[in-house]
Parts: C-alpha cells; structure tokens; sequence
C-alpha cells in the first residue's frame, strides 16, 4: 500500500470506534434517527479514507507498474477498481 | 429503534470486525487494490442496514408518531432523513 | 405532482439541454475526460430535481394520504422510495 | 474518446427521449413516486454511459499517454476523474 500508512491506520482505528459507538447507540435503544445520522457518518469517513487509497494507488502502485513496462496491468487493475467504486 | 435489534447488532459486529480485518491488512501492508476492495465491501454492508433501519422507522416510528398525531414532525424528520441519504 | 411545477420543468428542460450538449461534444469528438464531467454534472443536476421532488411528495401526497386515512399506503410507498433511492 | 461513438451517441440519444418523457409526464400531472422511478432510471442509464467513457478512456487515451511518456499527467487526470465520480 503506497497511501500514508499511520493516516491510514488512524482513519481506520476512528471508523471501528465509531462503529463500535453505534453498536453502543443500538443497544442502549437510541432513537433509529440519530443512530442512521452515524451510519451515514461512517460511509462518508469511509469515502474520504478510500479517497487516500485511490491516490497513493494511483500515485505509487500504477506509477510504480508504467515504469516497469507492466502499464497493460496497472490500466486493467484500474477499469476493476472503477467498477467497484461505481456499484 | 424499531428494526429487530438483535440483527441489526449483528450486522454491526460484523463490520466492526471487518473494518478491523481492513487494519491488519494495512498493517501488513497488503496490496492497497485488496484493501479497497473491503472497504467497498464495508461500504455495502453499512448500505443495508441502513436499509434495515430506515424500515424499521417507517414501519415503527413513522407509524406511531401518524397515529398519536404527529404526523408533521415525522414528515420533517423524513424529508431530513431523505437529504442525509442523498449526500 | 406536489413539488413546484414551473422550477420542476425549467430543471427538466436544463438538463435535457446539458444532455443534448454532451451528444454535440462527443459527435464532435471532444476529449472524453471532459465529457465526463458533463455527465456527473447532469447527474448532480438530477439529485437536485430529485430532492425538490422527494421534498414535494413528503409535504404534498404523504401529508394528503396521512390525513385521509391512507398513512399505511403512504409508508409502502416511501419504504419503495427509499430502496429505489439506494440503488 | 475514445469510447464506441456510435453506442455513446445511441445511449445519449436515449437519455435525451428519457428526460424529455419525465417533462412531459410532469406536464400532465403525473404521480410524482412515477416521475421519480424515471429520474431515478436515467440516472442508471448514465452510471452506465459512464461506464463506457471511463473503459475507453483507460484503455484508449491514458494507454496512448503512458506509451507517448505522459503517463504523469495521465494519472493526475485520473485522480480527477476518481474525485468527480466520488461526488
């Protein structure tokens, strides 16, 4: 992975807590409003996370993958991780 | 809440270990297309519980705030809710 | 249709306009990065439509059906509305 | 573009008659839960178009970058591309 890896592992560490404050939200029979405003919450730090991976993959990996002539790769790679991000 | 609550606890363990399963892999370094293929997939397992939840508020709390006359008030929360999804 | 006819038209008419402009720019072979853009800028235009829309049937036709007796109807129909909404 | 022309055009051409159908039902009154499946259905049919611009994209112009030594500002502009398609 060629994204920052201490914000990246920080990132995560903060959507499992938040997670783990929704599980908390649920059992204490929290009003289901304020409990969907977390989830969505959390999707949206998810985007933000996935944006620093899509960058540092495409800054590092891809990058990494033209110079050494395995360009063919890299853009297959690419159209996949569109699809995904599209579903 | 109104969604049956065990299920919905369910599912949110479930993402809490996976995002945690996301670190490790960052912490192992994996390669990062691997790891947004899981972050998309956390992303779709958040997608339907909320659906979960947004049933269980229409068909619960909805419901109820209708009957006791507080129809307005719901329609506001909704038309919150509808805005909070769309981001 | 509750939402405010007259801004629902001049929207539809925009963006069947955007639309008609995209098919100009490929006919005329334009870069197709910036094609692109022109079509996530129709589909922002169209969440717009959307949210004037959702925001007229929740005011409007639930709050009718609400009043009439008909809430349970009303609630089928968002619990639709909401899961075409995800998609 | 290099995406298919003739498929783009004709997927464009469709839009353009979908959107141009939602006015008109908007014309005459339509239940507006109908009009929102329809805007709801072109958006689909745009994700689709999308699709199709970013696979000839890939595998047209940032293949001709990366071999023409231009793979740098290939992948800047992919990176835009990721950041608009998130929005």
């Amino acid at each position: 992975m060629k994204a920052p890896k201490e914000e990246v592992l920080r990132r995560l560490s903060y959507i499992e807590g938040h997670v783990k404050g929704i599980r908390k939200m649920v059992d204490e029979d929290k009003y289901c409003l304020d409990i969907l405003k977390q989830t969505y919450a959390v999707k949206r730090a998810l985007d933000k996370l996935e944006a620093l991976l899509v960058d540092g993959h495409l800054q590092g990996c891809v990058r990494d993958k033209v110079q050494a002539g395995q360009g063919d790769e890299a853009l297959s790679e690419l159209a996949e991780l569109f699809s995904l991000a599209r579903r």
